[in-house]
């Protein structure tokens, strides 16, 4: 909405000759079918690049180490991030704000990144954060009942859990049952502000498209506002927000920045993650219709040792011979790209890549290195969901205030 | 919607040549400046005359004389309304459903009408009703803030609860603090249901619109549906629902008839009226911002007989000799149309038409009629008003069940 952004980028199609990417909540597709250019998202969509300086200052703030999706680049784009560490610099609170549509029972991995980083920055600076389960939004994109879409939200909810929250800063909701008071204020407040037209430009829709897809922007656009949540954040309404989430909903968020200020809210800052790729390649895409795509948190060890065996994508050489002698290509290797995800030690990593990328190193190898990291992640996923009972899930989700602290000097 | 549903009437402009009359819920002008032509329009709609043989039904069933506003043809249209009264006739309950959109502080004449008819349609049927308070609708048509919205909403319901309803059997909510729920659920299935197109053809909605305009008519739609007030209607989503209303909300129940039998809900009754018209004459238009064009319940007595004796428009001749000679047209005079609003006596009203329609009667005396009529009317819901306390407005908007008995067998 504002000068330069996106308007190419985020369109499904139309537009003049040559055909571009397009990145917007419901569709993700590169060029001619190759490799999203994140630097020209970057420049399309107007945010920034997330550099090591601001990296170095997210450790020096926290005392600890940059996570990993930090520290290798999966969150590379940010709006207005450093604006929150002046503020937490300066010993104010802000808070968090992910969420997840919940189309499909099981997640698979790239579903729990988001919710995996946002885990380590509550955890690190020790903020309050709501999760946003848009179960209209995929009861009207997805054609579901509204039951399917609210009994998806509450499964999807027990994953969320597990990834291992804290209960007394984490508000989860559901939009069917939270929307309404305040949150519904906010809604026709930023539904004013905002044209049919722009929401074409935007987000692409057709005069075609149903009212309740049109409708739908200000739901997502308003947990950015603290004075959505008097029950959490009271008295509290400059209070800042920094969503983590993947860059493809950065619509949502240029729009929600644009309208802030028009009703006196600060806008939310953005810390954004680049896609993750599916098994078969990073022009490849994860389907909920193919399972063999994407590894799944109920998959057993079984199936994910038949998945990467059989479909993760290879940079390895056609023969052992070529590829002792040319090395694998590592640009397009998924195995490597996997590890770069989920193998935390830096070292181990450095080397893997060294030994996979001189030759040295079969794919075989780097494969059964993945298959036991990828194990032990779901297998650690699995037990904690099973740990996550209906008790917890009422508790997470319970409309209450949150008994912290949220005034300055209160960094502890 | 339907085939034949006003896609002409109810556009704002635009379209083929010559200039159609518009009527929808925010414009209604005659063609060439001119009476609206109600016969047209209930064809274009597509909705039913209500017919002698349907009132004298109504007050078989009710077993009293019919209201004033549908012996003399007030509520003239209606959309199913002898299936609501086939129901009753069945023994069972249907449910009311009307509402206000709060957009200034003191109601006129023109506002009380779909109020004083509900209020005999609850009395003669002994059911339950629903009172919706647009604040949203305003907040966003208006540009009002939603503070200043829902003050309207609250003192424009002390009106509301002047006209005498039963507390028991009525529930009034402003949007801003019901929407949520049940309620928004409903709103999530109408929209899924109803594409831009479609509402840019029933209520000439423009891609200039801002999108809280597009996003409303669920929001009207869905109180005719008893799922959407669980607590009033709990395993009764069978309920029917009649609504009385001016005839220029129809584009609404248009649409949500349309979109019910989609949702496997009923489709909602319609009983409608014609317009209320100004002072100046039924080609003149009640304004906010010319007070001399309506009479409004805060009038005092001399501000009544001053608006009516200077401004109401007379059918009578230019002079005295001419009026004797040629008599009143009652056609324009609007003298005779108000009180055949408000002078309950069907022999007094026959007496002062032929009296004045013959020239035996002169406007001042008409006039001075109507001034009594309506001072008494005005004093009468004056009184009212200022008994309706806050304590009492509370217990209408209170979220509650109804302790009445909705079950068959249950007429008394």
């Amino acid at each position: 909405m504002q000068g330069g952004d996106g308007v190419v980028v985020g369109l499904g199609g139309g537009g003049g000759g040559e055909e571009e990417q397009v990145v917007n909540p419901w569709e993700v597709s590169a060029k001619d079918g190759g490799k999203i250019d994140y630097d020209k998202l970057i420049e399309k969509f107007g945010c920034q690049r997330l550099d090591d300086s601001l990296i170095r200052r997210v450790e020096r703030l926290t005392s600890r180490t940059a996570h990993v999706f930090l520290r290798r680049g999966v969150f590379f784009a940010h709006r207005d991030f450093n604006e929150i560490l002046d503020v937490y610099e300066k010993g104010e609170k802000f808070y968090l704000y992910t969420g997840r549509g919940p189309s499909s029972e099981a997640l698979h991995l790239g579903h729990l990144i988001p919710f995996m980083f946002t885990k380590y920055l509550q955890d690190a600076f020790k903020v309050p954060l709501v999760i946003q389960l848009t179960d209209d939004e995929k009861c009207m994109w997805k054609n579901l009942s509204v039951e399917e879409s609210q009994r998806l939200a509450r499964e999807n909810a027990k994953d969320i859990i597990a990834c291992g929250f804290d209960v007394t800063r984490t508000f989860i909701f559901s939009d069917f049952d939270y929307v309404g008071g305040a949150f519904y204020k906010n809604m026709v407040k930023v539904a004013k502000c905002v044209t049919f037209n722009k929401v074409v430009g935007i987000f692409g829709f057709t005069p075609e498209d149903h009212i309740g897809k049109i409708s739908f922007p200000p739901v997502q656009a308003v947990p950015s506002f603290p004075s959505s949540f008097p029950h959490l954040f009271a008295g509290k309404d400059n209070l800042r927000c920094l969503i983590p989430c993947a860059i493809d909903q950065d619509p949502y968020f240029r729009m929600t920045r644009d309208v802030a200020p028009r009703l006196g809210y600060q806008k939310p800052a953005l810390i954004e993650s680049s896609f993750f790729p599916a098994l078969q390649g990073e022009n490849g895409k994860m389907s909920a219709s193919d399972p063999n795509s994407a590894i799944y948190v109920t998959d057993t060890a079984k199936d994910i040792k038949t998945k990467i065996n059989r479909y993760a994508f290879s940079g390895g050489q056609d023969s052992i011979e070529n590829h002792r002698k040319y090395g694998a290509n590592l640009e397009v290797d998924i195995p490597i790209k996997y590890l770069g995800f989920f193998l935390e030690d830096d070292d181990e990593l450095e080397h893997i890549r060294k030994e996979y990328g001189s030759g040295r190193m079969l794919t075989g190898e780097v494969k059964k290195r993945l298959i036991e990291v990828l194990t032990e992640l779901v297998e650690r996923h699995r037990k904690a969901r099973a740990a996550v009972t209906d008790e917890m899930v009422d508790a997470f989700m319970a409309v209450r205030p949150f008994h912290i602290c949220l005034l300055k000097d209160s960094k502890s």
